[in-house]
């Protein structure tokens, strides 16, 4: 979009979007969760690597996924596999899920206990950092076959969220990939982003994120306990 | 966008962005060059590409490109250090080229003399399929690191191409990829569509993808001599 009359629209978009994203939140503090939109390009693993944490949490922090595609459930159906609570929206033509689609799965859905809800987006760096969804934390994967020049290229999105997790490290030594360069591209668009490099294959860096995650649910949670 | 009012809006959109691409491809064909859209996720190699496509383009058969990027000349400078003339297009927030933004470069630059155009997308594997920039032909890339399911997830895009290109192939022996599987997925949305598998790095494919575009081209141009 980039005449006058689109960008108007975009913004009148964005603004009602802000206030399902605020009704949304409230949802999730009602059910006493951390919700957590994930986002990336295409393929960098996100499934994947709710599946690899899902194994790895302790039981008393379970989870559960909310999973946006444009069309199909493979990944619901990859995540059900390992009985992971998952339910799929889906997004037609367009290329990010926006906070009425979550709004409407909620009032729809009875979702399971969980501590920590992951919102899987549609696989795009661009569109899914303009629509937040009522999440309390924002996680982009990097995998490192995309190259390490995506966050100059793709810089809201990196901008704009809590942490950054560089996924595929296996392999790290069959691509140009620079952690270093990366991570100062990240730090000097989001001084506060936090860094994770993991590998779903060969499992390293998995146990510091999941610490991390349970950490931040375990705060929430605490601080909505404080609340009521 | 899913409600009435933005669907009706998107219609629109994409009418009016029909009538454009129609106007570039005049200019394309008064031009005498084959356009062709290249459009891929974030990182699958579409600069790379072109620029090993480059080097074994026959002496005859001159290349330009226009680069689409929400922001910054990165790919632009990558491809001026080989001297292949190139044009940079920001998107700003659009997540795609659009027959608009292409339409103002054509009106107001001066192209090079050239067989081919590239037009380097956005990575994106959503809305770069639903808006035409007035090519003669549609390229996806889909590098094997990204998956084998993503022409489940995104079919739009796979259902309306000429070609895909695998790219990458040379980390096919790190990752889970399998092409029969891919390629099957592909043919069934689009019988009549053309495979490659190449590798910038090992040069696997590289001739036989150079030698089907240049034909392509070839054809298109001695096409336009008749017609003149």
């Amino acid at each position: 979009m980039h005449g006058p009359t689109e960008l108007h629209i975009l913004e009148r978009l964005l603004e009602d979007n802000e206030q399902l994203a605020s009704h949304n939140q409230e949802h999730f503090d009602e059910l006493g969760l951390l919700a957590v939109n994930l986002m990336s390009a295409p393929g960098a693993g996100k499934t994947s690597l709710i599946k690899s944490t899902a194994k790895l949490m302790p039981a008393d922090c379970p989870i559960a996924v909310i999973e946006g595609d444009m069309v199909g459930e493979l990944d619901v159906e990859r995540l059900r596999e390992d009985n992971i609570p998952a339910y799929q929206i889906s997004t037609g033509r367009a290329c990010h899920l926006d906070a009425q689609m979550v709004a409407q799965l909620l009032h729809t859905t009875k979702l399971p206990d969980c501590k920590i809800l992951f919102l899987e987006n549609v696989g795009n760096l661009v569109c899914p950092a303009e629509f937040p969804l009522g999440e309390h934390l924002r996680i982009v994967l990097l995998s490192i076959t995309e190259g390490d020049d995506k966050p100059i290229k793709y810089p809201v999105i990196f901008h704009n969220c809590d942490a950054v997790i560089f996924t595929k490290s296996d392999l790290l030594p069959f691509c140009k990939f620079s952690l270093e360069k990366a991570k100062d591209a990240i730090s000097s668009l989001n001084p506060a982003v936090e860094f994770f490099v993991v590998s779903t294959i060969s499992g390293d860096g998995l146990p510091q994120w999941r610490n991390w995650i349970v950490e931040k649910a375990n705060k929430k949670i605490s601080h909505l306990h404080i609340g009521l």
